[in-house]
């Protein structure tokens, strides 16, 4: 409340005259905000660059003969540039006016979105360099779209991340109208980049003209070369595409990021109103300790066991991959049971626990829940797809029932965990609930029409005691179960981010579904579930500091 | 408001002492209402059914060996009668409880929605009783399964239409947290029960072995038998085959409506306020002359070129059914711009008009105008993706320009329906606005504190006489514009709901696509179409309504 100090108007002294006047100014504000329907221009343009994308894309991908690839790339070179110019426009017009940004989100554009963006935007660039050099080589008998492409990616990948990195906290309040379109957009945009990655990705794995379930998917994608007639002018193509269909799992990845901070924004333009007071919590670590060491023992064999397998997988030795394969599989049951046990005691506490839930709107954590439910559905459609197919084969053989032992414990710890971070997310912060107690025991007597005041001033004196209080066994309880779960899901995070794929590697479902049809689950599902594992350490490390 | 008063607390009249005690008790109702995590709990059970049943349903669709329709319809079964059990559960236990409904929301619901319900619910019973009839004669060598699933769910299309249409207005007090599961269950089962339709709608007409383009989709439709080593034993197997096959599209459309009652039921457990208060507003259709008249023309050339086109599609002669075809597209395209006109003269009145935005949160609202925009999505997938392939292939004839003339006009007409649609049922009501605008003069002087009473009284005697007022210009023009789109609306909902299918008769994206993915797209795209014309018609209404 603050910021809406700095809007004319609100900087009059508060009279009984000059009260009518300031309420006419909110009102002014708030239609303002929600003028001229923006944000449903904004939406229904969205919605059509989406079909017409989605349409492009997955003609380009099913009738190979009259859209090629290369009707997609010009396509989306229009897109990011039309995104780019926008960004620029917002950079160096909106952005410049007086009181474009009044307040700043603060949920909105954590460290963790901007970070991963970070990282995986470095990693697309280089993605798209490799593509640069590769299709070099090819520009004397292939359409130099193929080169151009990449390049305008490149620049459009550098300015985005900047601009999320800049602007993602941005409340804007001019230009209204256009900044929805533009963020709209910029939404849409990345989405045809992550529909057309998805695709792309999977046409690649499945174009193998002879496929052999015997030879795994790393050695298969290393040998893969798609373009017969024209030959590469450089000696080096080989290595740059094989690096780069490596790094396509990051701008799947990247475009999921940059759509969520795009949503973020558009949904806080013209926002005026910060409805959240912040309470400075110290995250202090002291207070446990059983959770953090397990949680670091859990990722340090979590990490072992991952580089013995990405050792063992590539080996040619069939009885080596099936070791490796047994004790990935294993690992993870073990991680999982142990993080739903965890969890099962988190959610008894909460039912021990008085704690009120927040009873006011907050839609930045709305929107976290959302994120954080939808993402978990891409893990779950895997897990489920396992599960269908291993009990309709029946199970042979023990690494069969290991696959459908960690199917189902991924379901079962999905599920758990949601509950335990939304449930945790729901409930009043602590020292908020102890002030209130100490108030009402002290001022249970006075007026009702002073208490507010005397609260405020109460509130903050609070805050420098409390902190010196020892916390009680529920409190500590659950904060080791958020720190033992904050580390798992890293590990869970680390593991498939960086390669491991027992979706490939085990080719009981390729047999089940085919190649085609796994390969478009698995390019799906598998990249949201890496969000979700990164979305819930912020979100779990948000639960620790409430606990 | 009103109904408020039956709480118990609420009786006592108010004093000073005991009106901290019912603020304690609607704090307690608010809590109840959040109470638990028990919406997120359904939540989670929602998800985890509807990803299971896509497993199911897509790998016995892609994988016709291991996983049969068979088993897929024993999973049916189960979620069906899991359901029944629910929803009698409710009418017998829940709502005999003491305050089980408190209020009833009056948006949700509506009459067209349980008018629609109760249709395509008769249509979809009609072709449970064939497919009976059908599969008895194959009882001697096929599985009892597919008996018994279309007689379960004849059971479950009866008693669920009865249970919506009594109880989905329903604000649920009591078995808070069962009635939310039991709602999400409901909600997944008529999801599953779509996906399953769609995709044996889909399956059946690319199962014939040669599908020859020049035969119309109708004739090769009446002429395929895929049962072919198990011979049915009495002789009226292949009209009833034939005759259910014809009624899949209202099982899909009927599972659609369920789940969007069944999510609004969901919304509404556990609702105490009612934030609406009803202007008893008449219809007064001598108000309008040119729309509805210009509509009713419209319907009936509509009406016309429809029968024509459906008896000469049938023909055997290929230059009559071009012609059908011709007069078809030519005909819809002079729909479609009406309606756009009118509806760019609708939204320039908005412009002009000065009435304010509506400020106050009204959920059922918010979701009504997110089934528009998502319903008119399936509609926009078709234009799209017929625009991608007219403009990859090329114009040629005048058939493929008409084609794509068509659909670009259908995306034209879609935003700007939705835009007004929207715009309009964001507008605060005219008589209210005149109301304002009357009592500011009238009490311009009088003391802040009495306003509010003054106001309802003033309110309910102006309610009597602003009837007998002229409405102004824009006021005709905006109720001339919405009653012209409705009966446009009618007619466009007319045609595909009974059977025009262009899509397939003109043979042009069936070449493009290839057959399955245009079938898959048509069957998912169509259905949501047929919703978004009905659901306009009610919106439209609406906005005449409040106009």
């Amino acid at each position: 409340m603050e910021n809406m100090q700095q809007l004319p108007g609100f900087s009059h002294p508060p009279s009984a005259e000059l009260q009518r006047e300031s309420v006419h100014h909110i009102e002014a504000v708030a239609e303002r905000a929600h003028h001229g329907g923006g944000w449903l221009l904004s939406g229904i343009i969205c919605i059509n660059v989406l079909i017409l994308g989605c349409a492009i894309v997955s003609s380009s991908a099913f009738n190979s003969v009259i859209i090629t690839p290369v009707h997609r790339q010009i396509f989306l070179i229009v897109l990011l540039l039309l995104t780019l110019l926008w960004m620029l426009f917002y950079t160096v017009c909106t952005h410049r006016k007086d009181q474009a940004v009044l307040l700043k989100d603060s949920h909105a554009g954590p460290l963790w979105l901007r970070a991963g963006l970070l990282l995986f935007g470095l990693l697309s660039l280089l993605m798209d360099i490799f593509k640069i050099a590769n299709y070099v080589g090819y520009l004397h008998c292939d359409s130099p779209v193929k080169v151009a492409f990449p390049a305008v990616q490149a620049v459009f990948l550098l300015y985005q991340t900047y601009f999320f990195w800049i602007h993602s906290k941005d409340c804007v309040q001019v230009h209204t109208n256009f900044t929805r379109c533009g963020l709209t957009l910029t939404l849409s945009t990345n989405l045809v980049v992550w529909m057309a990655a998805v695709t792309e990705e999977s046409l690649h794995q499945t174009e193998a003209p002879h496929f052999n379930t015997n030879v795994t998917y790393k050695m298969y994608r290393a040998s893969y070369d798609g373009n017969i007639k024209c030959k590469c002018s450089h000696s080096a193509c080989d290595t740059f595409k094989e690096a780069f269909y490596y790094l396509y799992p990051f701008i799947i990845e990247y475009s999921m990021f940059a759509s969520a901070m795009a949503y973020v924004m558009w949904k806080n333009v013209g926002r005026v109103v910060e409805d959240q007071h912040h309470h400075n919590i110290k995250f202090r670590p002291k207070d446990v300790c059983f959770g953090p060491v397990m949680g670091i023992l859990l990722v340090l064999v979590g990490l072992v066991t991952f580089i013995l397998y990405e050792v063992d997988i590539m080996e040619e030795d069939y009885e080596r991959r099936q070791r490796a394969l047994l004790i990935h599989f294993i690992v993870n049951i073990v991680i999982l049971c142990l993080m739903s046990l965890s969890t099962v005691v988190g959610c008894i506490v909460y039912r021990l626990d008085q704690r009120e839930h927040v009873s006011e709107k907050n839609p930045t954590r709305s929107l976290d829940v959302g994120l954080l439910i939808g993402a978990s559905m891409g893990q779950s459609i895997l897990s489920y797809f396992t599960i269908v197919a291993v009990a309709a084969e029946g199970v042979h053989g023990h690494l069969n029932a290991l696959n459908l032992v960690s199917a189902v414990v991924i379901v079962l710890q999905l599920g758990l965990q949601n509950y335990f971070i939304i449930e945790g997310l729901n409930r009043e912060p602590f020292h908020v609930m102890q002030e209130a107690t100490l108030h009402t025991n002290a001022h249970a007597f006075q007026e009702q029409v002073d208490v507010s005041e005397v609260q405020e001033g109460n509130k903050t004196r609070y805050l420098f005691t409390s902190d010196r209080d020892e916390p009680n066994w529920k409190r500590r309880v659950l904060k080791e179960v958020c720190a033992f779960l904050l580390m798992g899901n890293v590990i869970l995070w680390i593991m498939p981010a960086f390669g491991a794929r027992p979706q490939f590697d085990h080719p009981f479902e390729i047999h089940f579904y085919n190649f085609t049809m796994w390969a478009a689950i698995v390019n799906i599902g598998l990249p949201f579930g890496i969000f979700y594992r990164m979305h819930s350490v912020a979100s779990l490390f948000e639960v620790y500091l409430i606990s």
